[in-house]
């Protein structure tokens, strides 16, 4: 993987799906492209992603045509993490040999009240498998989802047992305290908050970006409180931010994502979502417009050739 | 599949590991010929099974060996229930085709307070995707691990859209008064208990048979009770299992029901789990067999041809 680590602001990419919901890799393609030019990172196959909705074969095969296309890997952090170590074995081989900059590795995710002796050994098995160098993982704190924790016992063990090739975490427990004592715990740990409701305190303690949601619908904000995190001005954007992320919050946010995604550039089929979710209905959609356009909010809007 | 529905006891089959954690398809098919033997079926790739710790190729790959070699595929009830519908439409899609009497199927467990509506939309996707009158379903109701319950609401419209293919549950909530419920609510409802704890009671109450861990390495005694439960003697039989159970539950089950089947049938092997389990010490064993025999148990012993 990449000598120089992706910081910044990263969004964990939404899947576009056909009427049939099939993945759209065209679709695919060209919002990365789009997402790039905000100068925003690609967590594909993140939560926001529907990845835990997606084959394994439709993951490896999504990931492919993206790099083939052209999309440059460098500022890629593909989700990789099953709930089979077999699996985020193979998902992980094929990003480091297509050249991703690092992976996000979430926890196996079925069994629950599972030892971090457990854990341990698991994200261990896969970095064997994977037997590469150019490894370099994110450890994905997602207990509200997961809800399998990556305590700080296990963080320490994970760090000091491969150096090099577990650098970073995302922490998407929602709890800055938790943020706060690992960056404290952990000087060399790369810290992305996930959501950027903590962005500026993150970069303030140490941090160097987020992995966010919003990053989907509002990359260019979101990255200008990333480079102007040091200036006067850092508090008041970080609060429109916060109006932005309050409104997008309250509703399921993946739905919501993709609603907002398929009002602004006029291309519907983004509204599908694979069950569990559903889609939000369209009182809903004219609701969560209304409220974000009160702070002011409107997406930076781009095309693709077809629409489904 | 089948015309005639799978009653009785079930075990959620454990599955053997070779030194590097890739199944043992020959261990497991000398195995499932044993559970036969002992009138049990058969729910590979329950829970218990370590389903979730398989890559889908090694649980399509392990189903055919074990048809192919002679296992009964109208005493199975495979585990088919994956994160994404695709994957759970190409494995139950297998199961149909391969003959197996029904399947168990987890609903989608990675998204959390999800809708019944989403759910429902889940489950219809995958009956339309396999696409096949043979397909019967049997509900995974299991909230303390999958997180994700399946509540009276689902269960009624599933069985109302879907009649003769949503065909029973098995309840692993651990809640008697939700197996009560949902018997009252649904006389069809084909109800196997998640634990012989219940097996009595639920017999009574109208099931029609327990899914239970136990039954791997006490198969013969589950039986006993399923076969007599009208008989004067059930309550004492339920009694004795009882107290089999109370000394495997206070202990990780999987774990301790592979240390079990290492002690008892001398295949040192099967000791082995995938992480994120990790296995009983030595130590743990040896208190755990201890407090079995107290109760009078003692695993049949079975042979294969080789072990590791």
């Amino acid at each position: 993987m990449s000598s120089q680590d992706i910081s910044g602001v990263i969004a964990p990419v939404i899947t576009p799906f056909r009427p049939d919901l099939s993945i759209d890799a065209e679709h695919s393609i060209a919002y990365c492209r789009w997402l790039l030019s905000q100068n925003c990172g690609l967590a594909v196959f993140g939560t926001n992603s529907e990845a835990n909705s997606l084959a394994l074969s439709e993951r490896l095969d999504l990931l492919e045509k993206l790099v083939e296309a052209g999309i440059d890997p460098e500022r890629m952090m593909p989700g990789t993490g099953c709930c089979s170590i077999v699996e985020t074995a193979e998902l992980t081989t094929r990003a480091v040999q297509l050249g991703c900059n690092a992976v996000l590795m979430l926890p196996p995710f079925y069994y629950k009240t599972v030892s971090d002796d457990g854990l341990f050994a698991a994200y261990a098995e896969v970095i064997e498998r994977v037997g590469d160098e150019r490894l370099k993982i994110y450890l994905y704190h997602i207990p509200p989802v997961a809800q399998v924790p990556i305590s700080i016992g296990l963080t320490e063990r994970l760090l000091k047992a491969y150096p090099g090739t577990v650098v970073g975490m995302k922490d998407s427990s929602g709890d800055w305290s938790n943020t706060q004592a690992m960056l404290e715990a952990f000087p060399e740990l790369r810290m992305f908050v996930g959501s950027e409701a903590f962005l500026l305190a993150g970069m303030r303690a140490g941090g160097v970006g987020c992995i966010s949601a919003s990053a989907n619908i509002n990359p260019d904000g979101i990255d200008a409180l990333y480079r102007n995190w040091q200036t006067d001005g850092a508090d008041d954007l970080q609060e429109s931010l916060n109006r932005i992320r309050q409104a997008m919050q309250s509703r399921p946010m993946i739905p919501a994502l993709k609603a907002v995604a398929a009002h602004y550039t006029g291309h519907a089929g983004w509204s599908r979502v694979r069950p569990p979710l559903m889609a939000l209905s369209d009182n809903e959609t004219a609701s969560l417009i209304s409220e974000l356009e009160k702070t002011g909010f409107k997406m930076a809007v781009y095309t693709k050739g077809t629409d489904y």
